[in-house]
């Protein structure tokens, strides 16, 4: 697509090297760790570890912990949240104070869904896909339960005619975890704002595979984790992000000293510090966060309109050759077909979609299984080119037809997160 | 005092040096890598760094990351908290299976004792002591203020008279943070259970600090941090604990998807999972609970009555010389004088305690400071011998005679966690 290639027509391991041919990305590649003989379609669910971030960590346990001991904090941990949102804030198109670096996805959206319930009492719903990111659902209905208020769970398609004057709160995954389906967020947003409801979004599966721009977009509040496509580590912390002058509107219901205006006078009753840093709550874990810095200054002069164009060029390569080879071997493509409305992931349908998930990692092919059928590749630009793609649709057909991932060492087990 | 040792009237350097001869914790102290020339008083608000650790973080990011990537999750990391909380459980004395590993202490704290009120709705009124630590006071009035709940605080001496029909919870920090006042949990959850209330006790400043029982004496529900006598590292992982019978009734009002029964179905209703498991919420920090995991194993064969002996003795050390060497200077006791009602810690008071503290740690002696006045002494017994105590003391004497400690360079900064 970006370099003038045959995009959705390129549909052959040929057509897949010249696209590979003149990569924009290849000055950076070297900069994330992959092992030899892996090819890697799991960057969305766990990004891959770059160079720098092992090194980082040492260095701040063996010197900053093991040598200065509590001096640490004043040497630079206290400030760490800080400096991640700054490194964060290009992902999502805000300013850097607009953006916190705090808990997990599920508890920052809890804060953030929470804060806004309670301050608006007369809107007692809140609108969500059905297909929603399960953990935000669960989350969601216990606010719901604990304000009085509903869940309204809809058909994505249906979430901008569903929002009424009862609304308090439209929240959604961007990208859809099991098909990749990429919503319109300044659409919802308008939506939203139509009838006095707020947008609150949940990145973990954008940011980093898309350019966000939430301030133009006039989404009011947005959650995410750092682990995905940014290449945090496994848990690495979340972030919260709240529309300046709403910020300084709402009171989250879980409140902490490091969300306090003064967190080192240890006064007895709280006040909110300004702007989002109210959201922040517990103290930050320090080696995961500094994990997620060396991971996000590994993305440095990297541009993520080139990395977008690359995953969608991975991305329709993908579902031209999926088309051609899988259709008449039970596969279908579950992710939209056109780039626009998709994230940087593409999902497969098979009945036997978690054995073909086990073969081709025993391949060297690493994606993963969402149930019931879903087989998901994660088309992480800086890990992967138009060869990983056609080679993938090449195994899975093979393994199709051998029936090799028949074998029972690839039957049903614990999946991964 | 645990060596047929001089106890309180052990007053002079050499009634230290003999109280430190026959030392029961040498085999374990080269386990924690102290700097040389430093004497650490502050292991009550961030342990030092443990042997082992800084090698097993390496390890999972550079092999567990690095080379498994995603498959990371089921070759460990998804059993870690399980893990950790298996090492944890001795330290608090109970199951296991009746402590998890989750997000941060006030996070915890919020989730338990949000899961109380809503549970609880005929009883409105949470009891904690009025100087109780912030965070927490900050926690429970934002739960009271979403649970249309009264937070009633008192002085910690009147806690158990105050409880009445109307509490549902009474709720206190187990050693004060200023004083390193010990309270007694089991009198306290008599109290509470006398009125049909339920003891919520904030470990954090106890846990690696004084044996736990929480099984024998009757404790409802804790929550602590994993980063002060345990080691875990700068804002390491924190845990959560209910009672086995009392975790099957209650239902957090935040609720993730690890606390599903079965949270790999992405089901899209959250199902509780069985006991205390359902207050784990989003995706755990890896690296920070790899620390923490390291630093629970470095206390293996560590006896805690052992533990707790050597530091009551540090404390009835440090109580007598500082009564005989600081008192005509300006200095006050503010920790209970009996080893029994204190915890791991000493406090002074002294009107230029921030200056004292910045001057002692100039000169290689580490201890912290608490708003207004207080300098905090934490008595970590695998860092410390009554050498350092008897050092501590001299050096406060010295520094306030000579003045030292007036340098412009130790005036009022930002004070550390």
């Amino acid at each position: 697509m970006r370099s003038g290639g045959a995009g959705v027509s390129a549909s052959s391991r040929t057509d897949a090297a010249a696209l590979d041919r003149h990569d924009p990305l290849l000055p950076f590649r070297d900069r994330f760790l992959l092992p030899p003989g892996i090819r890697y379609f799991d960057g969305n669910s766990l990004g891959a570890l770059a160079k720098g971030v092992a090194e980082r960590v040492h260095e701040v346990i063996a010197r900053e912990w093991g040598e200065t001991l509590i001096g640490g904090w004043n040497a630079g941990w206290i400030d760490l949240p800080r400096r991640v949102a700054t490194r964060l804030a290009p992902f999502l198109g805000v300013a850097p104070e607009d953006v916190a670096i705090a808990d997990a996805t599920t508890v920052n959206l809890f804060k953030l869904a929470g804060a806004v319930l309670a301050g608006r009492p007369a809107r007692e719903r809140i609108l969500a896909p059905a297909g929603n990111f399960p953990s935000d659902l669960y989350a969601l209905r216990g606010l719901a339960d604990t304000f009085d208020a509903e869940l309204a769970t809809v058909p994505a398609a249906d979430l901008a005619q569903a929002v009424d004057a009862r609304t308090a709160l439209v929240t959604l995954s961007h990208v859809d975890f099991r098909t990749g389906e990429l919503f319109d967020l300044e659409a919802l947003a308008q939506a939203a704002h139509a009838h006095g409801a707020l947008l609150l979004a949940d990145l973990s599966h954008s940011v980093g595979a898309v350019p966000l721009a939430l301030d133009d977009w006039g989404v009011d509040l947005a959650v995410g984790c750092g682990y995905k496509f940014l290449g945090g580590g496994p848990g690495a912390p979340a972030f919260v992000y709240a529309r300046r002058a709403l910020a300084d509107e709402l009171l989250p219901p879980l409140r902490g000293w490091l969300g306090h205006a003064d967190p080192f006078a240890f006064e007895p009753e709280w006040r909110p510090a300004a702007g989002v840093e109210r959201f922040v709550c517990g103290t930050p874990p320090i080696l995961s966060l500094a994990a997620l810095d060396a991971a996000l200054a590994a993305w440095e002069g990297i541009d993520l309109a080139v990395t977008r164009s690359w995953s969608l060029s991975l991305g329709d390569l993908f579902v031209a050759l999926a088309g051609r080879e899988l259709g008449s071997r039970g596969f279908t493509v579950a992710s939209p077909r056109e780039g626009a409305h998709r994230g940087a992931q593409v999902s497969l349908r098979h009945a036997e979609g978690f054995a073909l998930v086990r073969a081709l990692a025993a391949r060297g092919v690493v994606g993963d299984f969402r149930p019931p059928d879903v087989l998901r590749f994660g088309l992480h630009p800086l890990y992967l080119c138009h060869a990983d793609v056609a080679e993938l649709v090449r195994l899975l057909a093979e393994i199709h037809d051998s029936g090799a991932h028949r074998e029972p060492a690839f039957a049903r087990a614990a999946p991964v997160p």
